[in-house]
C-alpha cells in the first residue's frame, strides 16, 4: 500500500470563528445527520452544538483533547433546553452561532442558535461541567475562565 | 448464498411496556453509545428517549412507521429540556421510564427518566409534534389522543 | 426528584443467544437507523453488527466491559467486507445472525448475516483483533479461545 | 428571538476538492466520533467515507440532494471492504483521499484512504450503486458517467 499522497489547501480541517463575542460554526448536513422523514434527526443538532463548542474552545486557545490526554479532565454537558423551530434538511448549509452567557466556578453556560440563512431553526442552552477524571466536578483553570470571560466581554 | 435459518425465541427483539401509567424500556449500552471520555455520549441520550417514546406509542396501539408510508406524517420533536445527573458507562443496563404529561391538539408532552437501578442518570421533558409530510403542525387523530389519555389516566 | 419506581419484566435489556452454533440477535429499527432516502443507513449495520459480537462474546460467558474497565483491553475491528442486498427500513424487525469462522491467536474472524425474516439485508466478514490498552494485538486469554472454540464446534 | 447576525467568512461550510484525480477531504475529530475504548467508533469511518464521497460528486458538478429531492434517486452503498490499520483518535485531524477505479452503468467503485499526515488509519473499497425511488438499480445519467471519468482520468 503506498500511503504517499500530494498534499493541498483541502487538507486543513475546517475551523470557525469569533466574530465579536459571537462564535460561528459551518457545517453541512450529509445523509448521517438526516432520518427516515426527510430532515435532520433531531439528537444530530447537539452533535453539531458540541463540534461548535469545542472549536469555541479552541478558538479560546484552550487545548480540550490534550487535557483529557494530560489529566484526564473533560467539559461534560449538565443540561440542554433545545426548541427547534424548522426542519433541516439533506444538502443545507447551516451555521451555529454561539455566545458565552456565564462563567461560573465549575460550569459555562451557553446559547446557541442554529441558522439557515437568516432562519433559525433551534435555539439551545447549554451548560457543560468541567469534570475530573473519576466524573466530580472541578474548578476551570483560572486561565481558562479568564479566557472564556474575555470572549463574553468582546464587542 | 444460503439464507437458511433455524429461527428461536431470540429472534424477536425487545419490547417495553407500561406499568400503571409508566412505560418502562431497558437500554443495554454499546461502544457506539460511548465516547472517549468513557461515559455515554451526551445526544445518545436521545437517541434512547426517542427509542422509549417510540415504544410508548406501539404499546399505546398506534404504528408510527405505518403512518408515515400512508400519508407522510409523523411525531418530530419540538423541545427537549434534559438534565444529565450522573454518567453511564459502557455495559450498564438502563431503563427509561416515561410517563405522558398532558394530550394537546397537536403535540404530547412527556416526562421522561434515565435509571440505572435506583440512580437517575437523566431528567428529560420532551414535546412532541405531530407533522404532516410538509412539515405543518395538524391535529392527532381523535382515536390516538383518547389512547394516549387512557395511559396518563391509569393508575 | 422522586427516583422511585415499580420494578418490572420489561426492566431487563434484550440478550440474543446461541441456537446451535450460530448467534441470534434482534434489533427493532428506529428513527435514528434510517436515513433521509427512507432506508437504513449503510454505517448503522455495522452498530447492529457490533451490538450482535458484543452479546455473542456475553453468551460465551467473557466480560468485556470489565476487561476494558480491568487491564484496558478490548476487541477492535481489524477489517469489514460487507456486502448490502436489500435494504432495511423503519419499524423493521431484523435478526442478526453470527458465526465463528475461525479463532487465532489475536483475532477471531465472524460471519455475520443481516435478515428479515427469510430475507437476507446483509452480508458480512468481520475480523475482530484483541488490543491492550496501548493499541498493540495482545494474545486473548488461553479460556476465551476455548470458550469461542467450543461455540464455532456445536452441532 | 432575535435572529440576526453578521455574516462572515466563517459561515461557509469547508469543501474538499481534487488534486489531480485524487479527492481530498479534511475532517476533525470530535468526541461524537470516538468511543471508551479511546479511539474513533469503527462505524464512524462509513460517515467519513460518505462526506468524502457526497462531497466529490458534488466536485463533480452533480447535486445529489437536488436529484433525490427532484426524482427520489440516490446512491446507495452496495459494498465496502475496509481495513483499519492505526486507531484514530479525539482532536485528530484527518484526510480522506478517494479516487474513482470504476465507472460502471449502475454503480461506480472507489478507492478511499484515510490519513492522519503520513500514517494510513484505514484503506476502504466502496460500491455505489444508483438506486430509483423504489430501491431499483438503474443506469446513471450519461452526463454523470463522463463527468466521473473525466475525474478518474485527469493527472
Amino acid at each position: 500500500m503506498n500511503s504517499d499522497f500530494v498534499s493541498s489547501d483541502f487538507d486543513t480541517p475546517y475551523q470557525g470563528g469569533l466574530v465579536g463575542p459571537e462564535h460561528h460554526f459551518a457545517v453541512h448536513i450529509y445523509f448521517e445527520d438526516t432520518d427516515a422523514f426527510g430532515v435532520i434527526y433531531y439528537a444530530n443538532y447537539l452533535k453539531f452544538l458540541d463540534r461548535a463548542r469545542s472549536d469555541m474552545i479552541r478558538a479560546a486557545g484552550v487545548d480540550q483533547a490534550g487535557e483529557l490526554h494530560r489529566s484526564g479532565s473533560a467539559y461534560v454537558v449538565a443540561e440542554v433546553n433545545i426548541r427547534y423551530l424548522a426542519s433541516g434538511r439533506l444538502g443545507d448549509d447551516i451555521v451555529i452561532l454561539s455566545t458565552i452567557e456565564a462563567v461560573r466556578g465549575v460550569s459555562i453556560l451557553i446559547h446557541q442558535r442554529v441558522m439557515r440563512a437568516d432562519e433559525q431553526l433551534a435555539d439551545a442552552r447549554v451548560t457543560a461541567a468541567f469534570l475530573d477524571r473519576n466524573g466530580r466536578p472541578q474548578r476551570q483553570p483560572r486561565e481558562w475562565v479568564e479566557r472564556f470571560k474575555a470572549i463574553a466581554e468582546r464587542t
